[in-house]
């Protein structure tokens, strides 16, 4: 795991329109508070001109608390009028999982964070069925059953905010939740939610994309890890992968492949959060590798 | 190439509602009549209980002429209701293509059949432009110029019917024709149309796929070869490929990245149309690789 | 899962030299005792002239119990010398799992079986380390621990092939067990062993092939999935993927980026074994799809 | 194509030991000039220590001729022991081919480059056989036919190397060359060799890896875009890629399958090499994507 490798360090995201002496301002900004820039990316959007910039440097010999930066930063960013985020990789990231009664995606969470490849903090997972409960037993999470009817959506949405937010989550991961999040819930979780949808993006929006790809006939499926927004399957997506399919496949075969890839593309997109290497602008994402 | 190691052999194409004893009678018949089946394969698809079968055998020791065994074939397939097809692969198939401007597909294809990749006959390439002359003119096929403006499109279409047809076309393959072939062309053009479409369809059908693609900020672009039908970009899908695209990619990179893949999975279509691969039933298609 | 939805089948496995009329006359074997073709493929290789194939068809309307059919093929198979199995696919393998202190391949492989993606029964998990246990509890499947030194050895493998016949086990997976089976144990066990090597074979062969995968600076690396024998990492290949790398990673990055690919290659290997898709011949397989 | 959309623009390749501030001062320098950095991207090896950097700046605006950058430079790499590259975008690199009698790569690299997918001039084509002359001739590029054999091997060479010399060439590309170019040659030709290999590398070193391929069975075969080194088949790695192969595949099937993969793996290590986003160090690349 790369954190654990490197020595402890802290990402700064930034995003403004470009203009000349971004790069150099902000590389001097931490050389001058003696920082070891690490690793350093960035991405200008040529039609919109969208600055986008990720820079890691070690707090190994930096003559400020890291909870100061923000602040010592804050005159930088008005010069550029930038968006901006400071986060020591040390700290980890506290993440609700909601889950619904498949159990694949979440037991692959739970094993990757076990194994300390995704360094993270789940204090609760929350379903509307207790089919999961065993998971959460195993691995001694906190594990709250919400059950959700279409008269009580927006009672249980609101207990399920209640909880997240008392647990002061800081990502919301649907590990397959088979629910629709309302607008309403999205403007006041106050934190990103990435979803896992089980189609090739924008192929097959909606109900049963693996019967839709069925009956399409298509040579390959694929799965997408999007931040959920209130336009369904419409967010910004931050990763996919495919497998290929052939005749002989049936639908359980579809679901059957498409479970490791739901698995695989979640984890990589949990991973690329928490690592600050993802940016939203627009409807799209820049995903730093 | 497969074709040049085998010795001469024959392909059988059947379709019919799946009953008992179809393999068996199948095999059997080739048998009585002292062919060695070299390559056999088939399918039943569960839902619709269709039967699709392919099955290849050597021409070496045959006891009948390879012309007579369709009416041999005949009386078995009355048993079944069989829609069947026989096809000795040493008979080149006989390929029109439609080219527009943009020649990546066409030179591809000329290429791997000088090669002998695909052992096909090419006695004619229309456009609707002369753009593509000077590769017509490198492997000296025939090329013909058939402009087309939204007034003339009926006549022009039939002008190209005439010459496909002079031609004894068996296959007509759209290289990045750009034209929406009428429903009136396919049904009189007597053959195949494959065409390849420059997304991996059912995403971002329509025009400007690349572009498209870019706006959704997908990860993963595509091509598609399919069987050209009246419905656009829906007809039965034979091959489709991906390949993984980043935020530094613009839409002209995504265009550079689609003209491999176009080539490789036109390339590919054809080739196992060709060898008899490819069966169509309702909206999909089964390739026996 | 396929076998769920079929209907009950047997699967025939047949590898002998090629002659003209086998598949007429196993297709007509099976016909004549009234069972119902529903998958048949089959392989000749040219060079070596093996002929090898594989037919699954459905016991509904059998005019023969499952369990005679062996012998009353036996006549069959004399006259074209034939080696062959007959499996009814509804019969669960049994699979005995050695592993050591990595557990994802157990892990893994213990989800897929529980959620009826593999047909299999596990009587027993077998490691030289006791760090699996929970996992083997939490399914409750019997652990046995064997430590082994390299004085202990020969000892220890008596003991291991001991439990696996008091189990009698069908199939033995290494699931990453990290040791090797000596040419004795191999000789004695009786049944197929499958390996999972994480390197993408016949590269870095041998110990550490992430390690060496990162001094070689490979761009992509793999995983490989094999049937063991005496000369390490020599087996036939059953399955193979590979992912993409690139210079950010480490090797702890390859080592994780690499338990994917183990699991998922592990998986479908022996997947395809209990399916009865994989012929062995030479050094090689035919894995029919 | 990247670079007619971006205004004209300057790459500066930097290679040193890592120590604190050098993106910083190397920023600064370039923001000093009046350059605005378009793409910057670096890394440091941490096993090595390491540090390699690619900085892109637009020329637009600069208060310094592009040429006398490298001398302006200079003091700053004397600070960090810096080896650097200066490279305007706009200036074509001149890439010499070699070939044998396989012309699927040249005719590739020729059409990329006419469609203007690869901004190089191609000065010259050597081949010690006269096959690939047609292509020279449709591309209007001198082809020179330098016959090899076993004993004539030195004087050949020589006779290349004055050919290459002749024309400043400053990348030489083996499009399928087959002949092993020696460590003197490799001594005097003073620019880099990019070789493209017919397998996985380090998999199937030698003649035939094809062939080699076949016999051993696997299920997935490559191709390795290297340097050229005096150690043949080792050399620092620039692009990889694989396709899936099957039993079916007689290695003629492995030979055409191939030379789609060595078309594309060719063409993105040129392309790589002329955009300067590749730097060699020790036995591996890096290659900012």
């Amino acid at each position: 795991m790369i954190v654990a490798h490197k020595k402890d360090s802290v990402v700064l995201l930034v995003h403004c329109k470009d203009r000349k002496g971004i790069v150099a301002r902000v590389a001097g900004f931490i050389h001058d508070f003696g920082g070891n820039i690490l690793d350093s990316d960035h991405h200008t959007d040529e039609e919109t001109n969208d600055f986008l910039m990720r820079m890691e440097f070690a707090t190994e010999g930096l003559q400020i608390p890291v909870d100061d930066i923000p602040a010592a930063f804050a005159p930088v960013a008005k010069v550029f009028d930038m968006r901006y985020e400071v986060r020591p990789l040390s700290r980890r990231t506290r993440v609700g999982i909601l889950v619904s009664k498949q159990d694949h995606c979440l037991a692959d969470l739970l094993q990757r964070q076990r194994r300390d490849e995704l360094p993270i903090d789940i204090p609760l997972i929350i379903s509307n069925h207790d089919t999961c409960a065993s998971w959460a037993e195993l691995f001694k999470i906190p594990f709250m059953v919400c059950p959700v009817t279409k008269e009580t959506k927006p009672q249980q949405e609101q207990q399920v905010l209640s909880l997240l937010k008392a647990q002061q989550v800081e990502l919301v991961v649907m590990a397959r939740y088979m629910q629709i999040l309302s607008a309403d819930f999205l403007a006041q979780v106050g934190c990103p939610v990435i979803n896992i949808h089980h189609s090739f993006l924008p192929a097959f929006i909606g109900a049963n994309p693996y019967r839709q790809a069925y009956e399409r006939g298509v040579k390959i499926i694929g799965a997408t890890a999007h931040y959920a927004t209130e336009d369904l399957d419409e967010g910004p997506i931050i990763e996919q992968d495919v497998i290929r399919i052939g005749h002989r496949d049936t639908v359980e075969d579809l679901v059957r492949k498409g479970r490791d890839l739901e698995e695989i593309v979640l984890a990589r997109a949990v991973r690329r959060h928490i690592e600050r290497r993802v940016l939203v602008y627009g409807r799209k994402t820049v995903v730093f590798d």
